[in-house]
């Protein structure tokens, strides 16, 4: 229940790897952090800003002892890295990760977890469009959801361990079959990325000119849409190669959509337009009463004041200034 | 070149409006402003935010006297508007506005402007996702752009005065001509609120348990859409019926990448998928620089700290807490 383990392996230290790191030190979750990274320089780097205790470029060696190891590298890399690391984990110890697809997940990892070991996959709805180890923060999983998609063979016990690690480290855990997860968050992540990425990759296909108009004007709308197109490539890559069936089912269901838009400006048909574009509103007050987004306009963005001037008009009529 | 004017008439009270009321007040920009709208408890909550010095539901009464005046309703109502205010604008006045359209405006102002007085359409490139006069605030337009877009018949010297008043409101200005405006903005706003829109409705058409799954999780990517898809219904609805040809232009292009990205997916293209995400981070970047962007991660949204718990292990190695 304590949600506490001796030692906790990371296997990969970018954005979240380096968030477990901090988040589970500060609160007290573990004794032991040992880190693994193939490149020498996120290790180094991953050093310098003291994220553990064990620094290896060899996998095996910091999962070797741990009664929790976390993969946190491209979901690409999970089937090298068990092989690597299956001969050295201890009897007992949980095999989790942060990938951002389960299904796949554990069709590349069950089959080399070894007896006695328990693979209970995870993913952490948390980000930044940050990455590397630099740009972890303690606070990243606070009020975020974590979801754990274990097998039925998993012990029960060992679920609610690693449950209560994510809560104290401040997320809401939910338990999940591999498939729903990867179907609901193929539209709540998947398509909005693959949106992004798309419109962002729209405008870096136009002229030069029109570009740097578009960078100009970017506050109407488009920059949103920039923020989670900057989100690491490698990791985005391997999230489309290995959800691709619920992501071309929902990008169907979207296209669909967008036909039925596209029709309504094109026919010029107001009512329509207008009964879409207000049904949207509720989702978002949904999901701000659910915690998940701030109220504040605008996500909260620092708006700057422009200089007083020294030789205002004199006010002449009552207003809301005296407060 | 002050930027000054004597009585500001801004037709319409809305986020827009409103911000310019507090904006030309606290810049010292105005002596006296006129608000009017059509709606008596609209204009009510201006009285009492206190907005301006004179409220009114009759428009040509806002007017009359006013040497700018800024139109501040959906593009839709332009017509009537200006049928109502025409007879009661005082010579050498500029009318202004503030739509996200520039060409159609054009089209329904200019027939209608009397002899003497001078049509600069604009558009401050600002907003947030709340509607209402209560949504404003002075700061909206700091280090944004305002586009103007006057015909050439106008003389240069009421643009130059119009763009010392936003300049003044802390705007940066552009002179643009409409139809490049309207290209421009199709691209930059027009097309991201539609996918945004679109995508919202995908998941407004889920089942129920998914739809709640999806709020649970939004924090994966949805949520950054659903801010720009709760603006204001009308006034999207006005874009889209007015900035057709522009829209369906760009959204042409949108369609066309989607599928190539789309077919990279289903085909498991991994090279063309990493290539894809990895030359839209530049576009981020070329934003922020530009000023238009905080470099915060995540919009700057906040995070909070989980509790601390009382008994934590013992920290026993080095790291990188001790400053």
């Amino acid at each position: 229940m304590s949600g506490q383990f001796r030692k906790l392996a990371l296997i990969g230290i970018g954005l979240i790897g380096s968030s477990i790191a901090l988040a589970a030190r500060r609160q007290g979750l573990v004794e032991v952090i040992a880190i693994a990274t193939r490149q020498q320089g996120t290790l180094d780097e991953a050093r310098e800003l003291g994220l553990g205790d064990i620094y290896t470029l060899d996998a095996a060696e910091a999962v070797r002892g741990a009664d929790l190891v976390i993969l946190c590298t491209p979901v690409g890399a999970y089937e090298s890295v068990i092989k690597a690391i299956a001969p050295a984990l201890r009897p007992g110890a949980i095999v989790s990760d942060v990938g951002s697809v389960k299904g796949h997940v554990v069709k590349a990892l069950a089959p080399h977890i070894p007896a006695g070991v328990s693979l209970i996959p995870g993913h952490p709805i948390a980000g930044t469009e940050h990455s590397g180890p630099s740009a972890g923060f303690a606070e990243l999983f606070a009020g975020r959801w974590c979801v754990l998609t274990p097998g039925p063979e998993v012990d029960p016990a060992l679920t609610a361990k690693l449950s209560a690690f994510w809560r104290a480290m401040g997320s809401q855990v939910e338990i999940m079959e591999a498939d729903r997860h990867d179907m609901v968050l193929a539209i709540t992540s998947h398509i909005p990325h693959l949106v992004a990425y798309n419109i962002v990759g729209t405008v870096a296909d136009l002229e030069a000119a029109t570009q740097s108009e578009v960078i100009k004007f970017s506050a109407s709308g488009f920059r949103d849409f920039t923020r989670i197109a900057a989100s690491d490539p490698v990791m985005w890559r391997d999230v489309f190669l290995t959800n691709r069936e619920a992501v071309l089912e929902m990008l169907g269901r979207f296209s669909e959509d967008l036909s039925v838009l596209q029709r309504a400006v094109r026919t010029g048909d107001g009512p329509a337009l207008e009964a879409m574009f207000t049904r949207t509103r509720e989702i978002r007050r949904s999901i701000i009463s659910a915690g998940q987004e701030t109220a504040a306009p605008d996500f909260g963005r620092p708006h700057e004041s422009p200089p007083i001037p020294d030789v205002p008009f004199i006010r002449e009529h009552g207003g809301g200034d005296d407060a």
